[in-house]
């Protein structure tokens, strides 16, 4: 039994065929070309599903979207997607009658979130609040082993809690926003404050490189002290953001997944020290952290999550 | 039907008979006398049980208990109640065996979310944001019609999100808390920097009265201007809080409750200005925003709540 995870990026639309255990038979990719329009996309996203059929000689049973963006499971309408430039587009509707394939969509995060909860929990009942750190920051929450939606397939916003009170301007527009500071691009907004000379630094630690998140790490590791300070304030902002998720969500799992996430052995310190300090300190004690590097887990959980809706 | 809601306060320990359907059939108290320990406790509690049966010829089918503090809801056991100084109490166990009636035990925020869930909401299927606004401020969330009690029962710690970092000193010991702010202890302290010359407010505003909540309202009603900005404040904190658990819940409904929240006229303008300007718009055009003036919520909610579980 195999679904098709469909990844819908500003440049490239992304297929990953996965079976039901998650494993992948196949990934491909064709131009998305937004600017032709709905119609025109979901044609050649048919053809490229009859392609995958064909060459893989799988059929798959279902099609599961990640969109970028503001997406209703219940209509199956995409509301808003900033990369595509397109505004109250139904999507599942046309997909599943072109493909002939019951089709879903969700958030992005949040098909990471089941991804990580197949993968990484084993489908455990319990409640967890997958955190997908990479240019901005996501969540997806799972409650009794079921996905959240909330009323409007919202839930989740994770990445826009307020953590500073008119602190750094966040992509959304508003202040203060926990990706503002955790996200990769907040991180190194961070980073460019704290070291003027960023050719000199990349360098030195990581030459040929670029200056982001790898860069820092490399610098970590040889001991620079500005690394060392950016990786630990990552950790405490984290840490005082997180937080506010687990006095209210109480979830037994933290799963952190996403390209800032692989260098959590150098924030995990700091936040779990954020975490020790708490006078309600129940919910902390039985938390568990995980992390997921599985690059795919957003492809693949949005295979999982089509599979799961037969 | 009826069923016992319990409500363990400091001074004095409540016990309300409601019906299925949250009508109040009878209210009794009798001293808690906490420092004569539980066991002393719940033989006083089982005689309470016994006269109240007698004394209005019913016979309650359950007991529910809305604990101040940080209640096991799977074990029975109070991990800690600060107004009664207990640790580590078994409750429900010996009070089921002493009254013969199965017994539940839930923080009390919990018990007023599902109360205003069957008396406010009519038990729809639904996500809620229940708010108690009281000394301080408590929430309970109403998911897909369930009461979500997280991974230890301790859920819905709305009160303490921080709203800003390093700011007022909260009852819990962190700084910033959202309870510091829009708790009526929190709402009282910022009026009494605003309003050097107490006597004379209350004396103007509220004749006999104390300087509360309920003189800040009538001064507010007769324009007074410092008056007019608490509230003011105090709904633009609110709906800073609030919009984080909004991005966060995405609830079909957030359920005002309390004392603080009989004053909603005066702040519920500034805390819905803070909603209009969310960029992420979604999640609080279909929110609607209810109230409860049931002074017995979290009691008929305790006794709905008992019931609900045979």
């Amino acid at each position: 039994m195999t679904g098709i995870g469909i990844d819908i990026g500003g440049t490239n639309t992304k297929l990953l065929v996965a079976d039901e255990k998650g494993n992948v038979v196949s990934v491909s990719r064709f131009p998305t070309e937004a600017e032709k329009g709905p119609e025109d996309f979901v044609k050649r996203l048919s053809s490229a599903v009859a392609k995958i059929k064909k060459e893989n000689n799988v059929s798959p049973l279902a099609i599961g979207i990640g969109a970028a963006g503001d997406a209703d499971p219940e209509t199956g309408v995409l509301r808003y997607a900033p990369n595509l430039k397109w505004r109250n587009v139904p999507l599942t509707g046309p997909i599943s009658e072109a493909t002939g394939l019951p089709c879903v969509m969700e958030n992005d995060a949040n098909m990471a979130a089941w991804g990580a909860y197949v993968m990484e929990l084993g489908r455990k009942p319990c409640n967890a609040l997958v955190l997908t750190m990479g240019t901005g920051i996501g969540s997806g929450i799972i409650i009794n082993g079921s996905l959240y939606h909330g009323a409007t397939g919202t839930a989740g916003e994770a990445g826009h809690l307020t953590l500073e009170q008119g602190g750094r301007l966040c992509n959304c527009g508003r202040r203060g926003c926990l990706e503002a500071y955790c996200g990769s691009v907040g991180i190194m907004r961070r980073a460019a404050e704290a070291i003027p000379d960023q050719e000199a630094f990349i360098k030195k630690y990581n030459p040929g490189g670029i200056f982001d998140p790898y860069t820092l790490s490399k610098a970590y590791e040889a001991g620079d002290s500005a690394a060392i300070k950016l990786w630990h304030d990552t950790g405490r902002y984290l840490g005082e953001g997180l937080a506010n998720l687990i006095l209210l969500f109480n979830p037994h799992y933290v799963v952190l997944t996403g390209g800032v996430s692989k260098s959590r052995d150098k924030f995990l310190p700091a936040m779990k020290e954020v975490f020790k300090g708490q006078p309600i300190s129940t919910p902390f004690e039985k938390l568990e952290i995980r992390a997921s590097d599985n690059p795919e887990l957003g492809s693949i959980g949005s295979a999982l999550f089509g599979l799961e809706q037969l």
